[in-house]
């Protein structure tokens, strides 16, 4: 685990982690009069007759906007947008290095998912993309629905794509190596929030047909007054079961967490079908530690750590979803891409029990997502 | 003058002429848990616990959003956002290059002064400094009003203050080696938008005494519809005279043009009083081309242009009066610093008939202004 003071250090000495850098050299007049005043005046005329030759003369096309309201940080919760910015500085950092895309971190004082709309809406002429990122559910939901319908650049909340992508990446290997197929396994996700909910639809859309989500309050209610969380139940084994985590973890053959650090115990694990796989991915501190989970029985474990093996983190997945989007130049990142985005990191490994997903600083990885990524933006909609 | 051609290839071959790079390597997996989680979490705490701590861990302090919308670009008008951003992005690259500023070109969708006040505001979190840009008067004029009173950082409108700090400077310069003194001379100013109404207020305040400002309809009248001419026409010769260009500049010591290409001609010229001052800086075409000027008598002729002698130019200022004021961490850019970036560029010259102002290109006059900046920001308030 890192060191709290270490990391302050490099943060003290790198304020931002990113610098906004010139891509041409200014060295003598010649060059000022094309960079600037008046051979600037060209490119302007020509945007102005077309506005979709941005593209072609401006940053746009590369650049994405990582926004958030810092409502719902790391396991940080509603800290606000200036303490938010380090995680998206942090991101920003991730997409250049990984996707060669132009992050830029855009923390925004917002009170209401209203004014979260209006202000991004009005960023529409600066960026190519919309990364979401950190803004709590339900207004997260809310948020990226009417952006998807507003906007004409592709608007992807990663805390809820980014995050199901990784995990049903991980999970299809890891049932692999375990001999069993998504359709007939059971399956428990913990946490009801951005990432829970989103995880649970995709894993629905790529065929699973046995999941239980539960929260704090226990098994998901048709009537919950989140009428997410309700959709959800609805869609689920949630309308004829209930009860706490210990029901819904019950001859689970799958347990995935995104909620709190240390609510599944031993018993719960012993309590699974055969061969159980153990997801705990609540960040820093796990549902359970993998140890004692392999202790329990779990056949494989998977954390959002560096330091276990199984490292399931959306860095795995954004950068090269946003490359292959970007070079697509598609508006929107449909559902197509993004399990085309799952199955290239898939098939990235010869799946293990230790190894059920990329390493997460593989350099060639962002790549292979953004081809898939784009080739399934050209394929003909079926 | 810049080839028209020449200058789209490089805003092809370069879009955006700024990127956003990693300002710390990711090499290794203890890198990537303090770059990103959970390393960032305790930056994220800090920052959380005291707002100011972003400008220790994060890039607001030296971070500008240089904001348009795109309503009042270069001499072509209001060519929307999209179309007005090569100029951002231009501005943000000679942030960096001569100013160690990061500069981010921000190009929004909005159709009031209230829109964008709104959203200008909503970035504080993530921005040091916003330079406001090419946003029509008289709706720059409210937007810098607003948002100077409900953000705590600086906010500075550059097409107003940094083109009267230049025009300032060259113009005492310019005085110096005709041997007159601002408060005697009279000076003409034709064009009353967002830099023509800054450039007399700000002579004003540094002590001239005979201006009479003069737009397409005439000299400014009291009664102007418009507030800030009327405004302007109280405060100068305007509330005493009345008719055209030719009236304005007839026995003028001074003229400066911020208005259109080719309004002023050779007799107008020769009607000005002993060794006349000429400052035509309608870009890319001036009010009267240096060469005319000066057979029909001019003593001291200056430009927006690189090709003529005496470029007087806003890219002089900009990058050193940003630096200044993030090093002073100042909440805005007071008048004091302003005539002090106005004396920093005054005093950069030995000041000769066709070297009035510093060379656009040299590298230290920035941090000579900054300097002067930073001073000024530390003296006590007199």
């Amino acid at each position: 685990m890192a060191n709290d003071e270490e990391a302050l250090e490099l943060h003290a000495e790198n304020p931002g982690k990113i610098s906004v850098e010139p891509s041409v050299d200014i060295e003598d007049s010649d060059d000022l009069e094309l960079v600037y005043t008046p051979g600037v005046a060209e490119p302007c005329r020509e945007i102005s007759e077309d506005k979709s030759r941005a593209y072609d003369y401006t940053s746009k096309g590369n650049m994405v906007a990582v926004v958030s309201d810092g409502s719902a940080v790391l396991g940080l919760g509603d800290i606000g947008p200036e303490a938010a910015m380090p995680v998206m500085e942090g991101k920003s950092n991730l997409m250049k290095k990984f996707g060669d895309v132009d992050g830029f971190p855009i923390c925004l004082e917002s009170e209401t998912a209203g004014d979260i709309v209006e202000h991004v809406e009005s960023l529409e002429p600066t960026f190519g993309a919309i990364n979401l990122e950190d803004i709590k559910a339900p207004r997260c939901f809310r948020v990226e629905r009417t952006l998807k319908n507003s906007m004409d650049i592709p608007v992807f909340h990663d805390d809820q794509h980014g995050t199901a992508i990784v995990v049903s990446a991980a999970l299809q290997n890891a049932l692999d190596v375990a001999g069993k197929q998504l359709q007939d396994v059971r399956i428990a996700i913990s946490g009801a929030g951005a990432s829970g909910i989103a995880v649970a639809e995709f894993l629905l859309e790529l065929g699973a047909e046995n999941i239980v989500p539960v929260d704090s309050s226990g098994i998901l209610r048709v009537d919950d007054s989140n009428r997410f969380k309700a959709d959800l139940a609805e869609k689920t084994l949630a309308s004829y079961e209930s009860g706490g985590l210990e029901d819904a973890i019950d001859d689970a053959d799958v347990f995935i967490g995104l909620s709190a650090p240390g609510i599944v115990s031993e018993e719960m694990v012993e309590s699974m079908s055969d061969n159980p796989i153990v997801f705990a991915l609540a960040n820093p501190e796990p549902e359970i530690l993998p140890d004692k989970a392999k202790d329990a029985g779990a056949y494989i474990t998977a954390t959002g750590r560096s330091d276990f093996d199984n490292q399931v983190n959306n860095s795995l997945a954004f950068p090269g979803i946003f490359r292959g989007a970007l070079d697509a130049g598609v508006s929107e990142i449909s559902e197509e891409m993004k399990a085309a985005a799952s199955d290239a990191i898939r098939d990235f490994v010869e799946p293990k029990r230790d190894r059920i997903v990329p390493e997460t600083l593989d350099q060639s990885l962002a790549l292979e997502i953004a081809d898939s990524v784009q080739e399934a933006a050209e394929q003909p909609e079926t």
